[in-house]
């Protein structure tokens, strides 16, 4: 079986996902009268919404990486990834609790921030189960795949879960800390790309 | 007519359809004050979620292997097709009212379960009408379509519809028994294929 | 310029206009205490939900065989079907308003049933001049394009505005006789093709 | 590595932005008590999703013809697209803000119109960095790509940034003329192209 339906249904679930995000973008007239105050004060969902944007589009970019070095498809990789776009179809949620409760008492921003950090550690242990399932044993990759990219993907993808992980941790300790973690771990890879990124077509970058 | 456009537009309704689903993932700020509590009480509306998100990836991939034995499509078979997907695009519908209520009173979560039941149902039956359309006398399917894979298909689809009947029956004698029935069905294709599914490129499975 | 892009964006718009439909079929808790009772009573939300799905497929359908008829697109053609796909993605909000309101007072079904009327005239409307556009002179038609079909497309197209328009004056005088008309005229293409579009490749229908 | 993939998910995000649109266009039932009177209330919102939807749509428009000039997209193009894409699906918001708020105070007009002309103005600006980091030594352009063409958008897509900045100048002192501005500014692409545009296959408009 080919890839390419593949691609776009997992294309439609990553564009669908991350548009969604704006559902949760808006202001709270309860907050102040004037909506000048409004747009200011619901600042925490525009960050919310950037961080999460950003981050489904490395996945989604790193998604393309990987689906370029495999030829095939069988019925596990399909359904792999089928639970995979489910977790990542699942962040808005998490992100709007964020959102919301950022600035709210300890616990709830607790609660918001390490719901998260689970998400996200999900994605990315389910992003490597799709990965190392595809390559163990060269099962699903093209016959002209280049090796060192293989290894190069296997290597970065590796450290994506452990990051997760340690800010989830780290969201328990202190839910601000956690949150700006977030921030900028996608800021890094924005800033990685556009600075080292220049004509390299095909490394990877995270899980 | 080619049928690449038609799979487009599929892609397009069952990427949205399964990811309009986290809409319906909610917290209840009327449940308990504090988030965290909130966050667990809405258990049901995750694994409604996922229930219903690895159903339609299901649908989606047995599509994937239906088209993949067909060469053409005709008005009729277009018209059906919308019809089908017009039934997946319904589920998220009885989705939340199955979230929402299976853990409210019995007649609300059997009202809830047997329109799940009933949606799957109609679904399946139209999948087969899709099918059984396309194959009879060879319509629409492929010059090299290999036999034994239609025969395959046409075998197991058969048993979709039976099996969601059985399951809305069993919702109306007891919702919550039926509701773990749904749970258990997909879970039971996601293992099949996680199991079974190495290198099996195209075996189908589910109506 | 290809076609390609533009079917992409186009099956796009269709796909998740189409899907949002679901977004506005839901129950109200205030009609009856019980989630059965509310279930039966959202039937006006079940049959213009059905209604404008089946209505936006035929649509999907027939400018998949205006883009079959097409080669290229200049700029005005890109432009006139951006216009075009505004009110087709409009549809959503008058079909919430007919499932709310059909039930409702004479004065507020007459209102919801004529905005209806009016978008999906509008519609018929814009999809002849993107017919027409691309028709006159051969501009933009392929070269082996059978005149046959040119021709056919013309001669049905030039209906759907007039059968819109009779539609949204019939819903002035009785809303529900409009409402059903609209129906109907949704069944009669489903019935036309199911029974009639057999081996009928390229036929079109409605505009 | 190619664009096939990027453009199929920026063609995603187009689609699902300007379509989710349509959400944002309601009735508001505490308005006057006729449907009547509460659909023709609503004016600003038809007029809100209108210009937001041709302004997306030119957008699209215009991202189909750069794409057409590149070959090939490296990581930062990458990136920097993603960036662009996040803030193309940040509009509905403003959007939602003009239309429930132009008929409000000034103050409330004010900082909804100016929000709305801040999100354009970076949506040109990110455009131009999508465009000139492409263009700059060739880097990423097609070894075939018209110097003319490439000019052509060049000259023009410098224009966008200035002039949404100054429609958001002009918001500042008087929201009405600004939210006057951004409409004429959409409705004059689709006149400029509907007369000018026939024939020109690859012509860019704005950014």
């Amino acid at each position: 079986m080919g890839t390419s339906r593949l691609e776009t249904f997992a294309d439609g679930v990553f564009a669908i996902a991350a548009t969604l995000l704006i559902l949760n973008v808006r202001v709270d007239p309860s907050r102040c009268p004037a909506l000048s105050c409004q747009i200011l004060h619901a600042w925490p969902s525009y960050v919310a919404y950037t961080v999460s944007f950003i981050t489904m589009g490395i996945i989604w970019l790193n998604h393309h990486n990987v689906m370029r070095q495999i030829a095939r498809a069988d019925r596990t990789f399909l359904m792999i990834t089928i639970v995979f776009l489910m977790i990542v179809a699942f962040i808005p949620f998490p992100t709007e609790l964020v959102a919301e409760h950022i600035g709210g008492t300890f616990d709830d921003a607790q609660a918001a921030t390490v719901l998260y950090g689970i998400t996200l550690t999900l994605t990315a242990v389910v992003f490597n189960i799709v990965w190392f399932y595809a390559v163990r044993g060269g099962r699903l990759l093209r016959e002209d795949a280049d090796p060192r990219v293989v290894r190069g993907i296997s290597r970065t993808f590796v450290f994506g879960p452990w990051t997760y992980l340690a800010l989830t941790i780290i969201s328990v300790a202190s839910p601000t800390v956690g949150a700006i973690g977030f921030a900028l771990f996608a800021l890094f890879w924005v800033i990685e790309s556009s600075v080292f990124g220049r004509d390299r077509i095909s490394e990877p970058s995270e899980a």
